[in-house]
């Protein structure tokens, strides 16, 4: 197969999509039966960091790595503590932090079970969001990002280091915008839409991909493309998944009853929700169009062949009578044993008379290929 | 490919839709992570232009070009302000005049991304409106039309200069109709009417297309149409994407509970949601006809080869057994070292007996063709 | 392409949907950006007729060409007054009938732009009804006939002459059911119920060219099928587009609260509602089965390739080694110069062994393409 | 074509769909324009014939063909009366009886127009109910069953003689189960259960001939079978529009505000609703399975296709350049004119160096396949 | 076919869906007509064992064969009683159970006829709950469990020994989680839970065999793909079909209304419904990557056929003239009778002027395919 490059498929330089498959491919971390509420470690996830920012209007203290214990001092009223959690593999310090936030274990559990989809559930004592960001570098692979939200805490848990949250916490520290006046679910807000937005460039690679395939599958269609159309497909419909249920997640955060998300936040969530929408709107887009590919493909591909096929049959309808004649006159009749026995061969006249009947076979089958058409433009 | 024409696009004389993909790509403005309400020029927005007027039942008044400070005196109670602005690449113009009508800066951010979807959305002090106007000349390419109404005034921002509303300011400076009678709303309505109405005739060049390919792919099936065919449909797909939403857009300003739409304006926004789904009806029935042709180009080209086949089969399988035959004695076993060796060349009618073994088997298989339908029309 | 007639469409003994295409070509009257309730006619629109019908249980009045101006003298209470308006050309005419009335000009404006989708909507003073009927005779073409339904009185608009009320009027004429007793809601009941049957005819020949495809596809596939395969679908998605919104508008006028529909009359439009319910079955089905026939129509014609290219494999290998051989022997070594030089050509059973050598090929090309089950049916 | 046998559709052998299309056309009765509530008889409608059966909890009385006059006196209180009415022929007859129970003409105008879909309609006097019930031994086609339920009637209209009733019977008369204590409405439910419960055997073959289908559309794909799986997905679309009117028909009487329908009906109508749901799985699911059948077809053939293109392609192409080989040294060029004219056929080893570079030729061919792949398994 | 492979289907090393057809295939065991609540048994039913469990927080009691008569014994306040019945044989002994509990026999019948939809439904006396748990080792087939929930007691009915419970029984066993301390409700959501999960596995071998079908499809394409897609395709619809149902059951539960589920387990239940969801989701997920194949797999051999079509075209093509050539020069046409008669043959330069006329024809048509781009890769 030749579509196949070796180059990794995270290089920045090709909008080509990876032949990777995150989103198609789940598997629940517990044995069925477990108890529910277990909580077991993936195997494969990162050692937890826990870092920890308490900030209010006028202050900011960071705490880049900070002990389960110490969290409960910096939870002070007025002030906003956000703590974020990256690496899922030690369940001790996890259930710790649970138990000092007052987290409810079913909660706990699809923290860890990191295949969960984009949702927001109310419990009494927070809100419970769970949303997927995209890995910055990766395609379409994305990690659960999960979000306790209270009155004046957040508590953010990723899988792994490496986040898109960067601009989010400069302007918590340069003090830009309302950030550092809102409460925890403005800051819950921000890096909603951070995931959100994150999207967009990957999209938009996507676009450039089924762009240039449009062009090459009508100029000249290949097998490769097929496979590049497929995969387009199929990762445009693994965003699609991810996209999805946090367009809803977002929308039952705005309708949410809710006392943690105050007035003024829902409404800066309608307009995360429209960008939900708007990328909802552009992957199905890609994907009718990416569908629509194929077809133009099989039909590309069927016109090619039959433009083949006419060179081919003419060329050998055309020939393959002359090809007779001439192997007519090959015969090796006697001519002396009888006068019937080939007397072409003794005519005067008859070699050309064979090279004229030759010709006009020939002139005949171009003239009718002529009006059949098949000789001008396919 | 033959298919692309390097006439302009936007040539009256040709129904083609065009190569250009404006639809299907968006570019988001500000990165992902910086602060909502962040306003960033697009480097390619014109420069804005303030026009203002000012008009009651007995009188109006143009300011063609009219300085931010000096709209503040034209608002004046008992007359409605149509101030429009045109080309959005100086932010702190478009501040300044946020500032003035108290227009938030959620709001504002959405004016200057103009990928937005239409949609409308209620303000304390104005309903923020969001529509897709069509670019007069320029295909399928749609450029963002916002409109803030409050009580007496509206304000529309454009991206660029050339629209669709002279009809509405000719109305407005004749006085013709009930514009100047009515209040902003009804201002609002005939520019959002006028934006609907601009979608017909790009949507009758469609139907013109679609209509000659289907008499194209019948009568000489060609991949340029396959191009054609998959372009229409992504045109459609692009005008469905502004059409959609649209339509939304309208049925919310009808149900919207906002006090600036008064209630004769609401009678007239659904004249106007009857046509948003007359429009949609016309895309979705283009559409639906246009994947059609697809498959109608599939069966037409099928037919076509079947038909090249045949007539390949046909010549191929007569003459390949007759060129075995004059082959067959055209070889030179010697007769004279054995009676086994070809006696019929030495036969009295050894070369008519040929001929008409010859003949025999052509005409065996003419008729098999005959009898299998091969020899008549397809 | 052979599948196009001469034959005029609406001739009766041919089911064969018509090469018109109707219903998929819109185009709006006034200007795009034109005051809302502008009149202007349409260029081809008929001069308008209006006739008149003044009738009560015991008596009936006909006025087949009634001036304008005496309309107001027939509106009588306890007597129900049909106005019937066909042509549309005079504007004049129209608004003073409207002025007469009390009919709102945008009303007005859809009665003259008669591409409307059938729609019910309630005025103050009336109902405002729009359905489209099939013109007779001529396939899936149709016109807009209006209504406007007060206490008293109904007044319908006609798009041309020629319709299929004349059942009613003789109704009407005769007395024949509760037609005379009832009052006008019943009038407009009966008028929307004749145009919904209409559409029974029609649809029964659609359901005829169906079955007759269906048979042909499979028995002789051909091109012409496509085209009209292609013709069935896109008539009956202009069939669609008609009959679904009748659907909601009838089901519109039970629901709707108006005083001008009274209780008993709901009760027959259920009924009429029930036969749009029908007849959208009856259009998805055929839809559906005219979309089989086209994968029918490709699976048949690759089956027929098949059959095509096994003829032509199994008779060009066969003879190909054989000309082969053939060719072999009639090649022209010398044998005098060296005992190497086909020495066959001088064997006592040279001859023969080639033949022999022919025949085995042959037999065991036979035996391969037996046992690949290609010498049975396809 | 193969795929039609002369053996009768209803024999019980075969599951085979047979090619009747009873479901997908629908003529009215009455024309367009007719009063409604207007009777006219199908010309092929039989002569009703008129069964009455009386019970209660502890006796039962049968009057198998009992004249209209006589049901007056059959309906007592605390009794329930069935009046079962086979054949629509005699309009005189029927109108008495809707005279003697009071029931609305236009329910007796859709029980004489059988082509009702089913539906539940709630009259003052009565519900109307139209169910379809599968004809016995004629595949897919059913026929219509009209019921009138009151407080201690039923009324039920067929068709035509034969019905799927006789268990009903049995029950009744044996005072099998609660049916005899119950009430009209049990009646009415154990009628439309087994109605519904007649599908299932039907459904049954079709899935039988579904899974024949799968395997022999792999095993050797016919154009037989495309017709065969376009029958099937055209019954599957009959019985659907069948059943899914019959679903909501069920759901109809659960939900009906009625006084006719008991408490204790309502909940084995449920157990009825059930069935319902589970036959539209059904249908679906086989419509799904078939559908693909469709495009597994398709690529069987395409891979058969191929397979035999790579035969005529490895035949020919080895052969071809053979023959020319064969060919060039048969030619007759005068090698004593000169020392250039075909001086390999006076070289000692002429011949075998003909033979070598043919095999040489042959093999390098058979190497270029094998290395593509060709001369493997398809 | 190749694709039959006769390896055990339920063998542990190939996830190859098995070709079975369990879930499309429905036999209702009752005749119709029967009276409803009829209870046969099915002939292939294994005959029924009793376990009884009666657990409280300290104490747990067992009873592997218990006799329905010692079943009201166990049934004791504060204590939960689980009965579990694996086996439907013996219509007498369930028929006492159901009495001994008061159970319905509507529902009765549910339990034997075991092809219903997972359903969950509210009697007065307990919740009764179908669900359909994948059969260990059998691939997609199923088997249905019936739950009868009330305060105290949980019912279930398996069709035969082997289930996916145990981790549920050792968890109340070991007195692990909360099991032991929640009432039957949490029982029965327990064991819901484990049947939910016990489709990820399966659904994990149907992601591993459609990722290795899209490496297959495109690197060498062959019929025994598009069937095992197919087999895919068609166990996924099982599969949904099990699942879809299931969602709305435990959504049911969730917002049932009985006393019978508590608060709790409300919450846990709605844990389980996003398994639900996420489960329909692979499936769904897994469907479209599936039929996207099939058009994979179609364009691929279109590419294959174009590449033989060309190989045998550029052959046949080259050498069908040269051979034509050699055979004209192969007549034999007396020279000796007159000048004309193929002069060439006695040229001097009339050997090498025949082949260069070859090389020259040769040379023109490899730069015809050159120049077409049929030389290069496909």
């Amino acid at each position: 197969m030749t579509g196949r490059r070796p180059k990794p498929a995270g290089s920045a330089d090709t909008p080509r999509p990876a032949r990777r498959r995150p989103a198609t491919r789940i598997r629940r971390r517990s044995d069925p039966g477990a108890p529910p509420g277990t909580l077991v470690a993936d195997p494969l996830a990162a050692k937890p960091v826990i870092s920890a920012m308490v900030y209010s209007a006028d202050r900011i203290e960071d705490y880049p790595d900070c002990p389960v214990s110490d969290l409960a001092a910096l939870h002070r009223p007025g002030q906003v503590l956000w703590v974020d959690v990256v690496g899922l593999a030690d369940i001790d310090l996890i259930e710790q932090l649970g138990a000092a936030f007052g987290i409810h274990r079913l909660a706990l559990e699809d923290v860890i079970n990191v295949h969960q989809r984009p949702k927001a559930e109310d419990f009494d004592d927070h809100v419970f969001i769970v949303s997927r960001m995209l890995v910055p570098g990766r395609g379409t692979e994305t990690e659960q990002v999960s979000f306790f939200l209270a009155d004046n805490y957040l508590i953010t848990f990723q899988e792994r280091a490496g986040d898109c949250f960067d601009p989010v916490r400069q302007r918590l520290a340069a003090s830009r915008g309302r950030i550092r006046e809102a409460g925890a679910d403005y800051l819950a807000y921000a890096l909603i839409d951070t995931i959100v937005d994150g999207f967009y460039p990957v999209l938009e690679q996507y676009g450039e991909t089924v762009e240039q395939l449009e062009d090459e599958v009508i100029a000249r269609p290949g097998i490769d493309q097929v496979d590049r159309i497929h995969s387009v497909k199929r990762d445009l419909l693994a965003l699609r998944r991810a996209i999805w249920p946090t367009r809803e997640m977002v929308n039952g955060l705005i309708r949410e009853e809710s006392p943690f998300l105050k007035e003024p936040t829902r409404l800066y969530l309608r307009d995360c929700y429209d960008h939900t929408i708007q990328l909802m709107d552009i992957v199905e887009t890609y994907r009718e169009i990416a569908s629509g590919l194929l077809d133009v493909y099989l039909s590309s591909m069927s016109a090619r062949m039959n433009e083949i096929m006419k060179v081919l049959t003419i060329i050998a309808t055309i020939f393959i009578p002359l090809g007779f004649i001439a192997g007519l006159y090959g015969m090796n009749f006697n001519p002396d044993v009888s006068p019937l026995n080939m007397p072409e061969l003794r005519l005067y006249y008859g070699y050309p008379l064979a090279l004229g009947l030759m010709t006009a076979v020939a002139a005949a089958l171009i003239v009718y290929f002529w009006r059949k058409g098949w000789l001008g433009k396919s």
